[in-house]
């Protein structure tokens, strides 16, 4: 393996551009055969842009809607726009609390700039790939598809870098404005994390909808691009902010409550600027980008699946439902508001409301907007013929319960919406059940404490095992609900109706982003508050009270986050399941424009190859399930070496007797400086094989393993990706629970008692599982998807299946090339991640001689 | 859920009295149509039993080939029989130490005699429902499956039993050997061991081998239900001891190590004797039946296989194979010896010598067999039509490295057995490397204890991760080898082909099981030398020599017996997939007796339903998936319930001033049955969720979730468990490393360093994964397959599957009876394993009155 390691800053540059040019190469040939096949069959289609606006097949109130969409699209963004106004003119505090504030954001500044230095490069390379690999398609189609890659990681980037922007900026005004009234900081912090929510719905929103009008039919490879381009992203900013915030909260951790026993956020400890930047980093900007992508996705696979199955009205039905939404979240944010001498009980209790104001704004909506769109005849069925598969008794035959009575009409799409709102308040509750206080398993994690570290930590793996069974039930009950709806009627059908569940699923992502993102603005301000309020000039009355809010309004920011992580995953999974059906679709049709032309038989011929009795399949299967664990082992250990990076530079700082002493400043931000750079190298490794691993299989094994690599993947990973949030969550909380006891250290309770060490133990070992490893699984599952789906025309050429139209010998070396180099990537990637850095070999000689 | 828990006890043997009889109802009625429809279609085949020996099917080599595979099967039984004449004369040393060993020994009776007389009811009611259930089939036929699984599940218990019985005689031989010799120690350990193992052999070859002879063609139906008598036997065996052993070593460290302070196996702690019963009921007990049912379900899929591809060669090669293995068993067992002056690491080249020995034996002799016999012409063609598939191009058309030159030579099998044999030799290695204290990934975790408890835990979960991957990618390899040699032939012998790898696996079955029984045998040995030695007695120096031997022989004991943990689930897996192949020739055929007759199409066809496309499969996909994942938390939720038992006990004991003085010899026997009681209380709820799930999906969803619930549960079985096998391995070795280093607190170093505490907690979190949840579901692995097998037949005709004979109206109530009241029992399980006991809940209250 040594050749790979030596020198490898080269060699990677060197094979990533091995790799890139026999993909290009591989591309172009099989480019090369359609064209000859097209000039064979003759005729190529002219392309249009905005067709819709010409085509007959458009009504003109349909026209108008879309407009009206994209019009929503901006009020969302509006919205969020004089939101920031809104935040930016609130009180800033004192000039030392915003000493504290102004280190927080430079540092989260510091690592997205250093992020995108990074990113941008492989943005671009990805985005000439992209194109080039497309140029089987009109050239217009090759453009967009590259164009919305890179407006899909522009997105994706924006949402997340605006989002921690804002959320510096809030955790300052939260806490200056709990100096004196409850109500205005839950105001000044919930809002600052709609500035968030509303940006990602707008910026969703509008990225479909302008592809959608551009593009019409021809969508599908475009909307795929703009796929790829958010999940990439969202995939590097999850995993590099995961590492980045359990880097610094573990290392922070380990030499000060560990080693120095001094509390959390204790000024000397040189760590503590960086702790609090990575809760920006990883809990904003992480899951903003997550969710986007989430939000993101589902959009796409419903308006593939959508044209594919209902024609045109299939796809704008969505894009209705989603500006509803926007609407929605709009107006139950704004309602969100405390009285004066409210406390945490009320704060949350108006968060939910807020949420539940949304939801039936939602429901009623899209049930209205269905009830006037989803209207189908003869002629439109005659249009697009695919949709005929929808209606195997007649569209006038359809039960009550679907057209209500109405001839026409077919609420089947909202219906499987509905199931996606449900599925959302399941999950909801199902976290929520799992890992907070007020229930049986956080609370026999914390009776567990009583009898050492080790109980605790088994107690965990019960909780969380037991957890996962649960989410994964719901959501197959969702997916059954949802298939059970289009019985009797095509595959694609099918599929779009768990896509809409999707749709349902992240209606509200507005009020969920907000709901997240006020965790970690409440745990800043907190923060400003511990280490900016002044005791002397406030006044022991108010200091206190002041305090106290900010408490309250920490640990409902804590409640909220948690509440919406099994949305991430959930619709992760949705999304993965529904873009299965394209998957089926490509491969029967051997390339994406003609999948609204499938008929039920080629894809339940295609389908049947794909059965799990295939030992290919089958093999794939395999594999497909040891990524997520692979994947998760690289998170982990990368937090553990970026830490002990952290733990070395501390340990420096404390020699220094002055900053022991109190008396001088910490270099706070060489540890965010060496934070972000370990979390910047620390990515390189996942993300390689997040992208490589689907390669792999796909030019080894062909297009029948790598389905089985994809339904293998999204089983493990759902399953593994849950257990670990939620043991993480449970873990943290269990300690929470012992932390409020009174302290009475004889009763063994309370901080400080053996029960909160064990406590303490199950938190860090939860803090990598939840923070890191595990929502990191989320992008994981849709990047991998995406590149699958992407690769998928390329390896049908490469890889004769039969049954699929193949036309004769294929010059397999090239495959077999990029499936090596792909291989030798990931080997290097996995070597690395159990490679110490240079730092921590020097830092091991320094405790052998110690 | 109060009405299934309150007076659970009988309304727990209503609901399964009018479940048996409900699903005696169901199969009833799909007899009777059967019979309606045997009739209609006329001829009833008449049944003979012995047929081989009239048939002119067989050649008269092939008679007396199979009665000397009966031979050698008592062969195996005759040479275990002299090994314990050699064992029980052995010198049983001094009355002090044969006290200690007759309280281990009393105790591990104890044990077995009562979870005999639970589990005899169990096995009395199955065999009457098997038979009820078979009644389609004829006479003979039910008779012989009920009968079979009736010889299965006693051969799989008597294994554990008598096994456990000669390890609790042999641990006071090694220790009484060892005050003279090394080498005699060694050797006595060893055969001690290899009773079970021979055991195993002869039982498992005797069994197939009397079915195959009496039974011929019909055997199908006979096999599964000896395949079935000895996986759910195993699963118990399996979970009871793996409960009872940590249990008692986790409730031991709690109360004696943690909150006492004294070190283990002190004889004040009344825990001690059952600590050590735990070993022998979970290591030799549990770990020898669960080997037993690999042997046998592998052998089952293989004749299965074997005769729907290859006619009644493909059976009688597998048998043949096997007996080879028991002769190189024999051999290669009785080669281990040890000179005087050997040290551990003799004894150890001395085990793997032997292990080389007997591979080579039987891959020299699989090889010559097959040489000889596995020669097909075109008169055997015509007998079995089914095995022209497996010669595409014709009989004399194979290539060299298939037929060497010789035509009509066919070594196919041969190779896959091959694949085997190294598949087995991977695995250990795969083992060894992740959980042995020379490698990397141990190293790493000793390392981490530096910075505590939490980082410890966390590299366990980077470093289990990662070995789960690497297993599943050798499993995946190995199956795709065999699949390869099998190209181009039909399904079925692709499946003979994973089948016959399993055959290879386990040849070595003998010395796998003495290299794992020698684990316990070596370690109670040790705990009877530091109980029972007379220091005085001995002297000093003798004394000091003899102690010595015991610790190198118990370090022997763990390397040999961690290196034999990978083969357990590799196998599982192994013969789930194997088996998988039969599932969906049952399907294709409606009943198990007509596989034979199957073609390729009819296969392809209900295969290619199969596809991971559908969603009722992938629904079943996700489910299945969950399974283990609740399996797992059930059991390590049973240990803690357990441990809480007998921390409660020692208590009050060790309130006893004179027991706490060392007076007074501790109340062991009360600290036994307290286990016992618990281990068998606790198995119930696991074992109920083994048996109803594939119960509920089958009859609520279909054949076709059922498939998926298979292949998921596989999937995720196999990676769960060997990540907590793994991990917990290397947990338990990182506190040797560190316990081996120099005791040394100023540095950190050696036991009772903070290291050491750090590493204690990650051995204890691993306890349980390790030796409970984690082995327990190769059984579970195998116990839902065997019983999807058993039920599909019923399931079917419950179940219209499109494409599947399906012959009109179904009683479908019944069916969703079945599944309601499977799915009650589940409910009723996982509740009853998340309550306290009540003797857990008046602890509780002492805890906070305390």
């Amino acid at each position: 393996m040594q050749w790979i390691t030596k020198g490898n800053q080269r060699r990677k540059v060197f094979s990533t551009i091995v790799l890139c040019t026999v993909t290009l190469v591989a591309a172009n040939w099989a480019r090369a055969r359609d064209a000859a096949e097209e000039v064979a069959t003759g005729a190529q289609e002219q392309f249009q842009f905005f067709s819709f606006m010409t085509s007959d097949h458009y009504a003109t109130y349909e026209r108008v809607a879309l407009w009206c969409v994209l019009g929503v699209a901006f009020a969302g963004l509006g919205y969020a726009w004089m939101l920031i106004g809104q935040v930016k003119s609130a009180d800033t505090g004192t000039p030392k609390m915003q000493a504290v504030a102004d280190a927080v954001r430079a540092g989260a500044n510091a690592y997205l700039a250093q992020q995108f230095k990074k990113i941008v490069v492989l943005i671009g390379v990805l985005t000439v790939v992209l194109f080039l690999t497309a140029l089987n398609s009109p050239l217009p189609v090759a453009l967009g598809r590259a164009g919305a890659f890179l407006m899909g990681s522009l997105f994706s980037f924006a949402v997340g870098f605006v989002g921690m922007r804002f959320a510096t900026l809030g955790n300052l005004r939260v806490a200056a404005a709990a100096r004196t009234s409850f109500g205005g900081a839950l105001q000044v912090g919930y809002r600052t994390g709609t500035i968030t929510g509303m940006l990602t719905d707008g910026l969703g929103l509008l990225g479909g909808t302008l592809i959608f009008m551009a593009y019409g039919e021809k969508a599908y490879e475009v909307l795929l691009g703009f796929g790829f381009g958010g999940t990439l992203i969202a995939l590097f900013m999850r995993v590099g902010g995961g590492i980045y915030t359990k880097a610094a909260d573990v290392g922070a951790d380990l030499v000060g409550k560990v080693e120095k026993d001094i509390p959390e956020d204790d000024p000397r400890n040189a760590a503590t600027i960086a702790d609090n930047v990575g809760d920006n980093v990883g809990d904003c900007a992480g899951m903003a980008a997550d969710i986007f992508e989430s939000y993101e996705v589902t959009i796409v696979a419903a308006m593939i699946l959508g044209y594919a199955s209902f024609g045109h009205k299939g796809v704008i039905f969505p894009l209705l439902v989603r500006a509803i939404g926007v609407i929605g979240s709009i107006i139950s944010t704004y309602s969100v508001r405390s009285k004066e001498g409210d406390s945490g009980d009320a704060a949350l209790d108006s968060v939910h409301r807020g949420f539940l104001i949304g939801s039936v704004i939602s429901v009623v909506g899209f049930f209205l907007v269905g009830w006037f769109y989803l209207r189908f005849d003869a002629a439109y069925l005659l249009q697009y013929k695919q949709s005929v598969a929808g209606y195997p008794g007649g569209v006038n035959a359809l039960p009550a319960w679907i057209n209500l009575g109405q001839p026409g009409l077919d609420l089947r799409p909202a219906w499987t919406c509905l199931i996606g709102v449900f599925l959302a308040v399941a999950l909801n509750k199902c976290t929520s059940y799992f890992t907070h206080t007020a229930y049986d398993p956080v609370k026999s994690m914390a009776k567990a404490c009583q009898t050492g570290h080790a109980t605790n930590i088994i107690q965990g793996f019960a909780v969380g095992y037991e957890s996962t069974v649960w989410a994964a039930i719901i959501i197959a009950i969702a997916i059954g609900a949802s298939v059970g709806i289009y019985s009797g009627t095509s595959p694609i059908f099918v599929a779009y109706g768990v896509a809409m569940c999707g749709i349902g699923m992240l209606t509200l992502t507005g009020n969920t982003i907000s709901m997240d993102v006020f965790g970690p603005v409440a745990d800043n301000a907190n923060g400003i508050g511990e280490m900016g309020y002044d005791k002397a000039e406030m006044g022991e009355a108010q200091y206190k009270k002041a305090r106290q809010i900010l408490a309250d309004l920490d640990s409902v920011g804590n409640t909220t986050k948690a509440e919406t992580k099994g949305i991430a995953i959930g619709s992760a999974v949705i999304a993965a399941v529904s873009l299965f059906a394209s998957f089926i679709a490509v491969m029967a049709m051997g390339s994406e424009e003609k999948i609204s032309e499938m008929t039920t038989l080629q894809y339940n011929n295609v389908a049947g190859m794909l059965t799990v009795a295939n030992p290919t399949l089958f093999i794939g299967l395999l594999i497909g399930g040891t990524v997520p664990f692979l994947f998760s082992s690289m998170t982990i250990r990368a937090v553990g070496r970026a830490a002990f990076l952290i733990v070395k530079e501390c340990r420096i700082q404390f020699r220094d007797k002055e900053i022991w002493a109190g008396t001088k400043t910490p270099d706070y931000a060489r540890v965010v400086s060496i934070c972000t750079t370990a979390a910047q190298k620390e990515l390189i490794g996942p993300g390689l094989l997040a992208i490589m691993a689907p390669l792999a299989v796909g030019f080894l094994l062909g297009p029948l393993a790598l389905a089985g690599f994809l339904a293998g993947m999204i089983l493990v990973g759902q399953l593994l990706a849950v257990f670990m949030a939620n043991a993480g969550g449970a873990w943290d909380n269990a300690k929470k629970l012992i932390e409020d006891e009174p302290r009475d250290l004889a009763k063994n309770t309370g901080k400080g008692s053996e029960r909160h060490k064990a406590a303490v133990t199950g938190d860090t070992v939860g803090d990598p599982l939840k923070d890191t490893a595990g929502p990191a699984i989320n992008p994981l599952i849709k990047v991998m998807n995406m590149v699958s789906l992407l690769l998928l025309p390329i390896v049908l050429k490469f890889h004769a299946v039969e049954g699929v139209a193949d036309s004769g010998k294929s010059p397999y070396a090239i495959a077999f090339i990029i499936a090596l180099l792909a291989l030798a990537a990931i080997v290097w990637a996995v070597h690395k991640s159990k490679t110490d850095s240079p730092e921590m070999a020097e830092m091991e000689k320094e405790f052998e001689t110690a």
